[in-house]
């Protein structure tokens, strides 16, 4: 008996957010959109993350619009979202009732699986999300951010699930956003999860390829009885994003599993952001090839770079090393939160500030409430000196209630502020995308009817090899790029000397 | 009980090989040495392959010269290279006497573990030379190709294992160049030869990167049984190169197996050759990513680029794909040979005859000479009438035995023609640098004396993340590169403006 493993494709939202910047325009996927519905994805991920925010920030892009293209699209497909629980697809905590009418909104759109994560894997940042979800019939997984602490045991990863089974999720997800997941460990995890929950408890586990191993991870955990799987279409894959889903396909060829994908379908889909991808060239990650690094500090390589840049922006490029020694400390003062947005943007900030200034001479406001709990609740016990100067910092006491315990009811002031502004046009999807990002918001309202923007840029340069027929051999006459380098633009000429 | 699995270091030969056309300079290798020598690698390949080749053909450097700077620098390693069986490095057969002479030579100048390999698998090609190395106390590595075909099945590879065994070979290795390897395959061949030869018998793997599913089938061989296999540092891998060594090392912790290797040389390597690789921009190959459709066509990377060109020389670049369906008719008419140089070029240039002129009509004297036994016995039947067309063209009949048999002894010839070269120096080794490539080492004998050439050019732009402290933010003055594309220098020139 062949077990048939499903896949859920990235290309539409994890992969170009991994690998692009999230700058894809819709009209790089519509041609796309046939092929993967007719390819036998389980599941093809296409929303949220931070697909939200980059379209109304630099697509001037209605995201409901764009949700309701994939719909008419991929008809035969289960579209799937990536949603920050308690957060949504902003960055603070909402209050219940617009997570319900969030969740509303997006199943009448048209999405069916809601891949619902938290942080700092608190479960009750994930809970309303997910009752939300199952009050609609649609799909809900619960996620599991998986990170690496002294305090992270296969044993508590399996209880987490345990307990979003409890929550009444239909799957459960296994992420791993930094690519740390080793193989031993995704087998440990998902055999524990199956052996704890029972069989039939869907398993899909979610993995990155920064650091080169997390294919065979993936190999590993359908052993274990993964049910299902995440990869990306081979030309939008590896680096930063994701595995390649013809390299899975052909990983299971005889192994006792398969999928159930169409090659030529893929082939297809393969061939078409082959072409997209390089008009994204100044988009594009400067992470290539495999950094195993991470393995070691266990800071993801978007961390690192943030922190080099404040580093520099203090003259003290130089003392890098030290924050690495300090990262670790801090992440353990506060509890060994899973490092992943906003965690790590908060813990490196602050180990930045320990370096320059002294440890907590100066406390961000964010690491203050992290480590007072209006984030949720970190894993472990968080350093009572520390907890104590956040307090003060903050002229707060810590809290251990649900962040969004202590939020009034926002919808109708959220309703009335957006309704004042111009280019809103009254829908509840647009008090939703003023509640994610307000300013954002108010300047795309007023923006919106001149159309999405697109950001790709044809290469201008002509490959020979890919001309039909009898091509020209060579450039024929000077060819002018403009070029980013370093984050500002350069003009590059290509002229042709003699051979 | 944790089993050590051992390691064979690429970068220094293959790893450039397939990633940088074999083009790096000793120099750029020197400084490395160190670490690799201390890093625990059972054996560093670093010799043999196109090496010998580019030495003479581009760099101007001895490779003799190369090979004892090696075991001068790695006086703790084993020192490995690729040989070619009884084509040695070149590109014909040799006579006994000169394999006798070229293994004597290298194993005096300090190699110690010697692949030996025929495009072909026909074992009477590789025989000779693992004689030689037996006799000098050598360690000889019996190399089957591992290529997929009707004809090729688990069995046909574990007898082949099992004839190398019994010619004397120390250890098999299973040698995938074409990144065809899947893992059940993987397991299902490594657990044949040892259930066949004996658990005692040393079986190494070495698998490319460019399907991107090749480490997974190192997990699967290492699961099998295999005791070694081929990584290189992660800063010289993936693409068309190999699976890098340091997540191989991530992906066996916990699982019962593990590598000897320091991480911190491994560090120091990798940083290393993260430096020195984009000093070789102009040489790096095209591939990037992975490349699956190899699974379907079995026509490596490398030969299609070379048809392409061929097509379009004719002006038939649209007839590719034609092409594609008659490669793989050709290789059963030629007894399906393992698709490797140089089996993949004669395969695939008379595919490209067949197709323009018809099939036939016009047969390479390489493909006549394939056909009728000149480079060995093909693993299956060749088609009569083929075979019968190429005897007349050629004008000899086809061949049974060992195409070298057919040999008259020629080292005094070889020596009395390399002593009239001007700047040969009457070695035994600059005898077997012109029986290698006459015409090349007579170019090279005369410009010795001149001294290596270093074909890297550091990229003369300014990458202010990696400059310590405040370094300038942007190239302050135009920038001019000299750049290769699609076989023609272009001059490219990059001025600043406005941000």
């Amino acid at each position: 008996m062949t077990k048939t493993i499903d896949i859920t494709e990235l290309c539409l939202r994890d992969a170009h957010q991994s690998l692009l910047a999230t700058r894809m325009a819709l009209e790089d996927m519509v041609p796309a959109c046939a092929d993967i519905d007719q390819a036998g994805y389980w599941s093809v991920e296409c929303w949220g993350g931070a697909t939200f925010d980059a379209c109304i920030r630099f697509l001037n892009e209605d995201p409901w619009e764009r949700l309701r293209t994939f719909r008419a699209l991929l008809p035969n497909s289960r579209l799937q979202m990536l949603l920050r629980g308690q957060n949504l697809l902003g960055y603070r905590h909402y209050e219940d009732g617009v997570v319900d009418r969030f969740v509303d909104k997006a199943a009448e759109n048209g999405m069916d699986v809601f891949r619902v994560f938290d942080a700092l894997n608190d479960i009750r940042n994930i809970r309303h999300s997910v009752l939300a979800v199952r009050r609609n019939g649609k799909h809900a997984q619960g996620t599991i951010c998986y990170t690496v602490s002294p305090l992270h045991t296969t044993e508590t990863f399996v209880e987490m699930a345990e307990r979003l089974v409890e929550l009444g999720c239909d799957s459960i997800c296994l992420k791993d956003m930094a690519a740390l997941l080793k193989p031993q460990a995704a087998y440990d995890i998902v055999k524990g999860i199956k052996t704890r929950c029972g069989e039939g408890v869907r398993v899909h586990v979610h993995t990155h390829a920064t650091t080169g191993v997390t294919l065979v991870s993936l190999m590993k955990a359908i052993e274990a009885g993964a049910d299902g799987v995440d990869t990306a279409i081979s030309s939008l894959s590896l680096g930063p994003g994701h595995n390649p889903t013809e390299s899975l396909v052909a990983m299971l060829d005889g192994t006792g599993y398969q999928t159930q994908l169409n090659k030529d379908c893929l082939h297809r889909i393969k061939d078409h952001f082959a072409a997209v991808r390089p008009r994204y060239q100044a988009f594009m990650s400067n992470i290539y090839g495999v950094e195993t690094d991470i393995f070691d500090s266990q800071i993801p390589g978007g961390m690192i770079s943030n922190m080099e840049s404040q580093l520099k922006q203090q003259n003290a490029g130089d003392r890098i090393n030290e924050v690495f020694i300090e990262v670790p400390r801090v992440r353990e003062d506060a509890g060994f939160p899973p490092l992943v947005t906003p965690s790590s943007q908060i813990v490196g900030t602050q180990a930045v500030f320990n370096v320059l200034m002294g440890r907590y001479k100066v406390m961000s406001s964010e690491f203050a409430d992290l480590m007072l709990g209006f984030y949720g609740k970190t894993p472990g016990e968080r350093d009572p000196d520390v907890l104590a100067m956040a307090a003060a910092q903050a002229h707060k006491p810590a809290i251990e209630v649900r962040p969004a315990d202590l939020l009034q009811p926002e919808w109708e002031s959220l309703q009335t502020a957006a309704s004042t502004l111009s280019g809103a046009n009254g829908s509840e999807e647009d008090v939703l995308t003023y509640a994610m990002f307000p300013q954002v918001a108010a300047a795309f309202f007023e923006k919106r009817a001149q159309g999405p923007l697109k950001l790709g840029r044809e290469p201008k340069a002509i490959d020979p090899a890919a001309a039909p027929g009898s091509a020209p051999t060579s450039i024929q006459a000077p060819v002018t790029y403009d070029v980013k380098l370093n984050g500002r633009s350069h003009r590059v000429s290509v002229t042709p000397i003699a051979p």
